[in-house]
């Protein structure tokens, strides 16, 4: 058992109702009732026990936390293939690989995915890529950042299960995905953020109509807090995304692994960057990427994975580096706020698939952010979130070190918008000069 | 002769050099060079006179506007279609019917387009509309309004006459997707725009990293400044999508008409909604549908087209309420910035063209554009720009009115993103609550 977090969460909601762990809440649909297509079962990741699908994320018998397990498609690769290639264009072309049910397309919600991994040339040129640089552009989804995928899924599980409120606990990102899903499919949403947020992700969080209810504390109370709810009568008829639906919410992250290596012409890359914030990201993303393997979709190849932190809020980075047990950051301090989760749930298990990958973890400074952000942006149009200053910030300082190898393709994660984050940029990106409009006024400002 | 902006500018551009205009100008490739797909020359949309395909955009036998002529695909239309099925998931499936290389899709570019078209069921369960209601989301798009289409093919003009820097005078919108796409393509960009716009266009207009130049002036202003630009040599070797490269620049609108046909099964829409500018997207948005008829691509049937702007500035609206000829609004003032266009050159076809398919004109206030802004966001999980607030907004008017029919199907477009205009909704889009991270607090706030 690695997981501090969810084991402390489980204790909590133990104690205040046997439902909110192990067994469907009242009011929800039994196990029998739910049909999300490949999936079959719940399952343990440290001691394999299985539970029927439901509204469950610990397992009870080793407090370890609980997973999506299918039986997936069976028979000739190359048929699967050609499904997918002749499904939609979002992640519902890999229905057939998630916990959805088959008509998941014709419901309403926001079909997010299948974002353009763009062929970064200008971008390797300047760091020196000779094998191939790609950005997983994310932020081309409905509201912008990857977490419309997870959301996705896990608006399919909370109309299985019969939950009627949709809500999360977020660092902003999530909390509009939350939003605008439960608005396109009808369901009312309420969501709980850290007081102090950009201007940009509140409004985000606040125009889809349902409740934004602000905390006054870090990300890490506003989660301790939902545990609470889930576990009160408050809570009665909520699905929480990232909590007691997180076994289908962490599938989301899954099609961008899968995306990344159809856009690759159905071929691995040999490195990835992936941004940690919970660590659920990069596991998930490792899943999906053996779950090609194993359909025989892409041919098996060594994929080094790094994980790439802020360092005001760099806990598996440092115990990456140090070699210890992940300690948690009481107050995380940096500009990439989607990242600042100071006690991350799947921080040892992302330890774990990056050092037995031969990858690493590293972390870099918000100046490093910001230049990253404005490479990123002048060389290949690309406006991304500070997180995505993260992962690119990362990757330089890795080639720098000789730790991410040039001659090897190379995939950089871009999982959010730079509109978003605005402030890390504003002070320094205005217009090169003010004039009157004439021609005397602009030969005398210098730039034709 | 319609359009007396265009003449005028033709004019300035004729006085201080005759290469702006009808001649391609030095330094830019001879017109026997250009290899631009189905595209052959460019035509008079008023005399017919033709001229080669080069940066031209105004008649200089008529001072009417240029546009693309083409010789475009014949033959079987169901291997047209099936041919645009299985292209590529941006604007670059209809490349057989637009001015670019064939091989476009290969070049660097941001490869915008293909965005959802919304079933908006909740919406049109509160707007009374049983006819199938449609929200054509341009948000989607790489920078997130629909400018990144029409740049696109303006950036393949820009290459093939050989223009080293690409500009642009803008609004906002436009400034970004110029930058972006000149970075991606690794051209130089010298955008202006108006001082005093959104923040977040200001900062995305800048952060890709070329010049931005704000005028102290209206919008208005700035595209003047531009057209005396073009004919001076400081501009030389420049590519204004909008001014020299505007007939190139036009034409990425028709793939909106492209889109919506295709993701309604390759039928019209029996009603379309539109907002106003320029009026340039309006119109060649009817192209765009009259060439799919023609292709034998979706079956005729009447298309009634209505028009969108904002009261703060409604020239072609109060021309077409009135019948009069339209008037310049000298000074716009309204939240649609992005519509704030004063002396809108394609206004009086916008005119002809709502009121020959049995269309309207219309206008909204402010208030009803944020009202409306929130209406789609509620009911959809769409964020729209204060401008897809002004075409839902107009179409809730004409509704009310008994001008747009709900029994007809009715295609809404949304042409740009809420992160951009934050400031219409920002004061009215706060948390419910601010509490501390407890039950007790949650339970006082009275949301559960
Ligand atoms: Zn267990
Ligand atoms: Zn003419």
């Amino acid at each position: 058992m690695r997981r501090k977090g969810l084991a402390s969460m489980a204790v909590q909601a133990a104690e205040s109702s046997a439902g909110a762990a192990g067994i469907p809440a009242a009011g929800t649909s039994a196990a029998s009732d739910v049909s999300l297509g490949s999936a079959v079962a719940l399952s343990c990741r440290e001691c394999g026990t299985r539970v029927p699908l439901g509204p469950s994320f610990v397992c009870l018998e080793c407090f370890g936390p609980l997973e999506v397990a299918y039986e997936l498609p069976t028979g000739d690769p190359e048929r699967l293939r050609k499904q997918i290639e002749a499904g939609p264009a979002s992640m519902w072309r890999y229905a057939p690989l998630l916990p959805v049910p088959a008509d998941v397309a014709d419901k309403p919600n926001l079909n997010p995915g299948f974002t353009q991994l763009v062929q970064a040339d200008r971008l390797a040129a300047e760091l020196g890529v000779t094998g191939g640089l790609y950005v997983k552009d994310d932020s081309g989804n409905p509201t912008h950042s990857f977490k419309d995928r997870p959301v996705a899924i896990a608006l399919e599980a909370a109309r299985a299960f019969g939950f009627t409120t949709l809500s999360c606990s977020s660092t902003g990102n999530l909390a509009g995905a939350v939003g605008a899903a439960a608005s396109r499919a009808g369901l009312r949403s309420c969501v709980f953020i850290p007081d102090g947020l950009e201007q940009s992700k509140v409004v985000m969080a606040a125009i889809y109509g349902g409740d934004l209810v602000a905390i006054d504390g870090t990300y890490d109370d506003v989660n301790r807090f939902c545990s609470e709810l889930i576990g009160d009568p408050l809570g009665e008829g909520w699905g929480f995304t990232n909590v007691n639906l997180r076994p289908f919410y962490a599938e989301g992250s899954k099609t961008l692994a899968y995306e990344i290596c159809e856009q690759l012409g159905w071929k691995l890359p040999d490195q990835i960057v992936i941004p940690v914030a919970s660590g659920c990201q990069l596991v998930k993303i490792d899943k999906g990427l053996r779950e090609l393997v194993e359909l025989g979709l892409v041919e098996d190849k060594p994929v080094r994975i790094f994980a790439a932190q802020a360092e005001g809020c760099s806990p598996v980075s440092r115990a990456f580096k140090d070699g210890g047990v992940v300690r948690p950051v009481r107050r995380p301090d940096t500009i990439a706020k989607s990242l600042a989760i100071g006690d991350p749930a799947d921080g040892p298990y992302v330890i774990d698939i990056c050092r037995g990958s031969g990858g690493a973890v590293e972390d870099v400074n918000d100046a490093e952010i910001v230049d990253a952000m404005k490479l990123l942006a002048r060389t290949e149009g690309v406006f991304a979130e500070t997180a995505g200053g993260v992962t690119l910030g990362v990757t330089r300082k890795l080639l720098e070190a000789g730790v991410v190898d040039p001659s090897l393709s190379t995939v950089v994660l871009n999982t959010g918008d730079g509109l978003k984050t605005l402030d890390a940029v504003a002070s320094s990106s205005g217009p090169s000069a003010v004039i009157a409009p004439s021609l005397s006024a602009f030969r005398a400002a210098g730039l034709a």
